[in-house]
C-alpha cells in the first residue's frame, strides 16, 4: 500500500493525503457517534481531474472508495467499515460555484459546496434553491444528490432529484462522465444522472452538478392548525391544494405528544394555542403576488377549513419571528425526543391517502405488543414521510431497546402492507442494507445488482453500502 | 417460427396473433408513412402475464421484440427494421385504469390507455392529468413514459418522467418488476423507474404506471404578445417567471413566418393583432383562487411588459373560444409547413439562456450556406426546446434537399456549440442512432452500451433503437 499512497501524495499532495490517526479519525466517524470506521487513508482531492486519477490508483491496487461530502447522513453511507482497507475520499476541498446562469434559471456547483453555500448563491442572483434541511450548514451538495435528499420543500419542488439537471461524474472505470448538462429536455438516450442521484456512491462519484432555480416568492405565511386527527388531515390537504396550487409549499403533520415534548425539553418554546388538541399542522403558502395576497390566501384557507368542521383552532404567525416559532417547534421533535432519552427512529412513507390508516393501525400494534411505549409521529404529510419514532416506556426501558428489532420489524412489516418504504429520505448505508434485501423483491433486487455488477465489476465503489 | 407463433397462440390467443399481411401493416407502418418494418408477426397480449409469457418465448426462440403503443412516434421507434424476425408486441389491449386513489393524488394506468382515457380519468376525479400533446387522442400513456413524452405543459409540470410515480415493467429477462408505487419519497436503491423511463423499449417493456394528479385550475387566461426579438423573450420569460411563479404554465415562441404560413394555410385563422411583429409569444397561466384574480394577474403582467419596452402590442383571450383560436394559431404551425411543403425538423434544445444567441447566429449561418432557406422556428422557449424547421427556396428545392445532410448537420453543430440536445422531446428511436453516437460522448455511450448489454444481453429489447 505505500507505493499506493504514495502515487497519492504525487497526484493530490502531501498535505491532502491523512494517514495519521489524529487527522482521520473526524472522517472516520459517523456524526451521531454510533459508529467510527477504519480508513487506510482520507485522501481530498481538489479537482475533477485529481479525483478520476485517484479512481485510476484505486482501481490498479484494487482499494475500496467510500466517497464523503458533508458526512451529515443518517444511514452509515459515508463511512468505511473496520477492516481499514479503504480510502475516503472526501471532496469537501472542491467548493466552487462553476457558474450562475439566471437566465436559464440555473447554477453550476461542485460536489463539495455545502447547501447552504448553493443556497447563497442563488440569492445573491436574485433566484431560489429550494433543496431545505437542516444540516443545510455542514451537508454538502454532492452528498444531498447521492443520497437524493428531501427535506422541507419537497412538496412544492421536489426532492435533490427534481432539482438536478445535470452531472458531473467519476465513474467506477476512472472516466469522467461530462453530463453537466444544463437542459431541461434532452431525450438522447438512457438518463445516466438519475442513475447516479440517490446512488450512494455505489456507481461513482459526483464531483459537481446543475442545480434548477426558481424565482423567490414575493411573500410567505406560515399557519399552525388544531385538528382531531389524522384524517381530518388528509381533507386538509386535499383542500389546502386546491385553494392553493403550487402556493402550498410546506404541510407537516405533528401528534400532540410532539408539542409537549418540545414545549418540556426546548427552552424558549411557548405553546401556540391556547388549548392542545390531538393533532396539528404547520402549514406554510409562499405567494409570488405581495405579503397582502398572501394575508388574504391564507385567511380564506383556513375560514374555509374552520365552516368545515377540519380544525378546531389556528394561528397565523403575524411576523418573520413568530413564523419562525413555529417552525421551531417543529424543527426541535427529534431534539427534544433526544432529550428525554434514547428512542427507535422509523424514516418511512407510504401513499399519503394511507397516512390516517397506517397511523391508526400500527400505534395499536405497537400498543398490544409493547404496551406504555410512545409513538412520536410526524413528519412531511405532503408527501406520505413520516418520521415515525418510538419512545421507550418510563420503566422497563431495557426490555423495550432489547426488543428493537421486533419494533422495527413491526413497524417496517406494517409499511410493506401499506405499499410504502422503509427509507422515504434517507437512503440505505450500511445501516438499512439488511431490510433492503428483506422487503425489496427479488427481481428488484436483482436488477439493482446487476446494474452495479456492470458498473462497478471491482466493487469498489462504496463496497457494503445498499447492496 | 411455428412452433414460437403455435406457442404464442396458446399464450394470447389465435385472435391476438397476426400474421396476416393485411393486418400486419398498419402496425408496421410508420404514421407518418416515411417508413414501413417489417414483422414476424403482431401479438397482442391482453394483460401483464401474456407480455411476460410472450417475452419468455422470444427469450427461448430469440426473437426480437418491438414493444408498440399507439405507434404515433416520430423517430422510428416502434416499428422493426426490414428483416422480418422480430415481432411487433402491441400494447393496445391493456387499457385498464386500474385504480384512482385521489387522496394520493394518483392513479394507476395500463400501457395501452390512451393519454386522453388518462386525461378522462383524472379529470372524472377532479383532479388534472398534466401531460398533452397533439396525439394525446391516440397516443399511449406506455408509449408517453418510454419515449418521455414533452408536451405543452412541461414549463410548469416536467415531461412525462416528472408525472410518473412508479412503474411495472416487464424486463428483458422475462420477470415482472412490480415498482408500482405512489410514494413521493422513497430512496430504497437505485431509481429504476428512471432508467426505464425514455429506454425506449429497449430495456424492458413497461406495462402500467403510477401517475401523478394535481388540482385543476379555477382559471386560464391565454395572452399572444407582440414583441422584436428571442432577447426580449428572454426578459419576458424572466418577468413572467417572477410575476406568476408556477402560475405560468405555458412560454410559446414563435417568428412571424409561423403566424404568416398558419394565416396563408390553414382556412378559418384571423390575425391576432394589427400589425405583425418579429416574434410572438403564447403565454398561458393557471390560477387557483379565480377567474377575476387570473384577469388581474395578466392585466399586471402585461401592463408591466408595456411599462419596461418587452412588447409593443398584446391581446388577452376574453373567451375559451378566442384562447382556443391562439392557441390553433400555434398548433397549426406544423401543418401549415407541411401544406406548403416538404421541410427539414429539427427537435433541438438549448440553454433557455442561449436561445437568443442560437436563433440569430444559426439563421445566418443557414442563409450563408443555403442562401433563400427560410427558417420556421417556434418552440417551448420556456423549457429551452425549440422545433428548429427549415423549408426550402422557392426555386431549386431539389439543390436544398439534396443538401438535407449537410443542413442538418449545420443545426446540429450549432446544438452542440451551445451545449444542446439534438433530440429534446421527440426521443431517438432509428431516426437519430448515428447522430446520438456522433454527438454523444465516448463514455456517455459506453455507460449506455454498459447498461444495455446488462439488461438486455441477448439484445432482443428493441434492438437498432437508440443504440
Amino acid at each position: 500500500m505505500d507505493d499506493f499512497l504514495s502515487a497519492c501524495r504525487l497526484c493530490v499532495g502531501h498535505a491532502n493525503v491523512l494517514t495519521a490517526e489524529q487527522d482521520k479519525t473526524p472522517y472516520e466517524t459517523e456524526w451521531r457517534r454510533r459508529v467510527q470506521g477504519k480508513a487506510l487513508a482520507v485522501i481530498r482531492p481538489g479537482n475533477t481531474n485529481e479525483v478520476a486519477a485517484i479512481v485510476a490508483l484505486c482501481l490498479a491496487h484494487r482499494v475500496p472508495i467510500v466517497p464523503q461530502g458533508g458526512n451529515t447522513g443518517l444511514v452509515i453511507g459515508s463511512i468505511p467499515d473496520q477492516q481499514g482497507r479503504a480510502i475516503i475520499l472526501s471532496l469537501r476541498r472542491m467548493t466552487q460555484i462553476r457558474a450562475v446562469d439566471a437566465g436559464n434559471f440555473t447554477l453550476v456547483a461542485e460536489a463539495g459546496c455545502t447547501l447552504a453555500q448553493v443556497q447563497q448563491a442563488a440569492d445573491a442572483a436574485g433566484l431560489l434553491f429550494p433543496l431545505s434541511l437542516a444540516s443545510e450548514g455542514s451537508c454538502t451538495i454532492g452528498g444531498n444528490l447521492a443520497s437524493n435528499a428531501g427535506g422541507t420543500a419537497v412538496l412544492r419542488y421536489g426532492n435533490a432529484r427534481e432539482l438536478c439537471l445535470g452531472l458531473e461524474v467519476v465513474c467506477a472505470n476512472g472516466q469522467i462522465w461530462h453530463g453537466l448538462s444544463g437542459l431541461r429536455k434532452d431525450n438522447t438516450g438512457y438518463d445516466l444522472r438519475q442513475l447516479y442521484i440517490g446512488s450512494e456512491g455505489t456507481l461513482g462519484i459526483i464531483t459537481a452538478a446543475v442545480l434548477k432555480l426558481y424565482p423567490k416568492p414575493a411573500a410567505q405565511k406560515t399557519a399552525w392548525l388544531a385538528l382531531e386527527s389524522p384524517q381530518q388531515a388528509l381533507q386538509i390537504l386535499r383542500a389546502a391544494s386546491q385553494a392553493l396550487g403550487a402556493m402550498l409549499t410546506t404541510f407537516e403533520l405533528m401528534a400532540d405528544i410532539c408539542l409537549q415534548l418540545v414545549l418540556q425539553h426546548i427552552p424558549g418554546s411557548t405553546p401556540p394555542l391556547a388549548q392542545p388538541a390531538p393533532y396539528y399542522i404547520l402549514l406554510e403558502l409562499s405567494d409570488q403576488e405581495s405579503e397582502q395576497h398572501a394575508n388574504v390566501a391564507m385567511e380564506q384557507l383556513l375560514q374555509h377549513l374552520f365552516e368545515a368542521g377540519l380544525i378546531s383552532d389556528a394561528v397565523i404567525a403575524v411576523s418573520l419571528q413568530q413564523a419562525r416559532q413555529l417552525w421551531s417547534l417543529r424543527e426541535n421533535i427529534s431534539m427534544a425526543q433526544a432529550a428525554k432519552g434514547k428512542n427507535l427512529k422509523h424514516d418511512i412513507s407510504v401513499p399519503i391517502s394511507a397516512i390516517p390508516a397506517f397511523i391508526t393501525q400500527t400505534n395499536a400494534l405497537l400498543q398490544q405488543h409493547f404496551p406504555a411505549c410512545q409513538v412520536v409521529c410526524f413528519g412531511h404529510m405532503g408527501d406520505g414521510n413520516l418520521h415515525y419514532n418510538v419512545s421507550p416506556p418510563s420503566d422497563n426501558q431495557d426490555a423495550f431497546f432489547a426488543a428493537e428489532k421486533q419494533i422495527t420489524t413491526l413497524v417496517h412489516d406494517q409499511v410493506q402492507l401499506f405499499h410504502g418504504s422503509i427509507s422515504a429520505e434517507h437512503g440505505i448505508g450500511a445501516m438499512k442494507r439488511a431490510d433492503l434485501a428483506k422487503y425489496t423483491s427479488p427481481t428488484d433486487m436483482l436488477l439493482m445488482r446487476t446494474i452495479k455488477q456492470a458498473l462497478d465489476p471491482l466493487d469498489i465503489m462504496n463496497p457494503g453500502k445498499i447492496l
